[in-house]
């Protein structure tokens, strides 16, 4: 079994949101090829922003976000851009995703290929980002993209923001784009049985990296108003290595202390097969499991 | 979404386990074709008997299996077959399992049209068994094959063991083969930390459907000498309605009675990936989940 399909998953970003037509042109890379597969688009019109998913054999789908960002930036003038998300970017934002049969190490790979290929075709200035990032200071987008693409041209001349590919300029109508790989992320929420927020907002300190808690798991309380109930509401940013389960029994112990149970769970949008085989192994003690052993995988070889 | 993958799984048992090549041309059917895998298949000298696993799309699933139910029937000649395996056909048995965006009634549909191109093309008197069974008595292969070859010349000529398709006597050298359709199977143990085989047996009878225990479940104890621990070993012949983790509980519930924890578990062989999605969807209490959700997926539309 050594000819495994690779897959890897690719979620770029675009700063348009409203035109339909420009927004389909800049997908079409992704449709109708062998080996790639356009899974869903999302656009907000407030933020002015489309958010597409596409995965597929790592070669073919680099090429064709190649493809799509030099649409992008043909189609997209920032400094005529307005909408509420932050952007610097026609393309703003591209993370690469190991999913299958791949190593976060081919992600970050292919991130770079991408890179230099975008710089060298639009002459685009690219910052590594993420797993991909060249300093520490680089791997959070937010960081990066501060001020944004109007403070970009300024900001790029610093020694600091040298871009890691692409001339040390923005692109007068696509500014810069952050390309990088990172883990899936899994939305993971648990409601507690009290309107309290200040519990939720308590145990979600408790458990997040940010104050001491897991190192993947990204969490913040929240209020179910039309439910009366409260919510640990969290972003696991590397399931493989902080289970699901983990933080749900953390949050079960954590919720004693006030005398709050928790009374159900929620997982938003699309989960890794494994992020969910891991927690049945984990509760009914499964000795010796290999994801191997799951039907479907034999599927997808 | 609707052009959705059908995945069939087809477990055909033939009797020969000795002549490797006879073995590789009854196999040839499942190879090199678009749409249908062999996934593995294994074989048993002294059972003189070998299992085949191929999973893909029902119609190209069926038709290769016609074509390989012919090869059988050329190479073998139970007249001078000889194994421990009760046998009554050159292809002994053939299930059709229902994997991925098919129904049973799908996978009975396929086995009766396997049937009876098999029965006109090879003159073979088929049984429709287990799901696809024409009557009760012939759910069970076992009633069926009651008698193996030698004895299926007389038993086949009684009334009420006509075959459902083709000839009403057995072919000479073929035998007779049953065809059906079933669940997935899935093989789950539930180790305890006591080396008491009888409370082992107990409990395999509590929880049983022989014995008044949930209806999809077959159980018995077993003695795991060299670890020394016993262990409740199942079948579970469909888990979409006896849940993995039901049977678990029941097992914690009743091993308390005598003092005795669960030590851990083992899934054996293949396992259907909704199995284990459900399992972490009870114990983590996840509202609303559809398995649509699973990344892997999006992957086999």
């Amino acid at each position: 079994m050594s000819s495994m399909k690779k897959i890897m998953e690719c979620v770029p970003n675009f700063s348009e949101g409203r035109d339909l037509e420009k927004i389909e042109k800049i997908v079409s890379p992704f449709r109708g090829k062998d080996g790639i597969k356009l899974l869903d688009y999302s656009r907000d019109e407030d933020h002015n922003r489309c958010v597409v998913t596409v995965i597929g054999e790592p070669k073919i789908l680099g090429a064709a976000m190649v493809e799509a960002i030099g649409i992008a930036a043909e189609l997209i003038d920032l400094t005529k851009h307005e909408g509420q998300h932050p952007r610097m970017g026609a393309t703003d934002v591209v993370p690469f995703i190991p999913i299958k049969n791949v190593t976060m190490d081919e992600a970050i790979q292919l991130s770079k290929e991408v890179a230099k290929e975008v710089a060298k075709k639009y002459n685009i200035p690219i910052f590594l980002y993420e797993k991909s990032a060249t300093s520490p200071e680089r791997e959070n987008l937010a960081k990066i993209r501060k001020g944004q693409f109007e403070g970009m041209k300024e900001k790029i001349r610093e020694a600091k923001w040298e871009p890691d590919f692409g001339p040390q300029e923005v692109h007068p109508t696509a500014g810069a784009t952050a390309i990088g790989a990172r883990m899936p992320l899994v939305a993971f929420n648990v409601n507690l049985d009290t309107d309290n927020l200040e519990i939720a907002s308590k145990i979600a300190k408790n458990i997040r990296f940010a104050n001491g808690g897991f190192r993947f798991c990204k969490a913040i309380g929240v209020d179910l108003k039309e439910r009366g109930i409260v919510q640990v509401s969290m972003n696991m940013t590397d399931y493989t290595r902080t289970a699901l389960y983990r933080t749900y029994e953390m949050i079960k112990v954590e919720a004693k202390r006030y005398g709050i149970n928790i009374v159900g769970s929620e997982l938003i949008g699309l989960v890794p097969m494994e992020a969910l085989i891991d927690t049945a192994v984990y509760y009914l003690g499964v000795e010796d499991f290999s994801v191997d052993q799951v039907l479907e995988n034999k599927l997808m070889e």
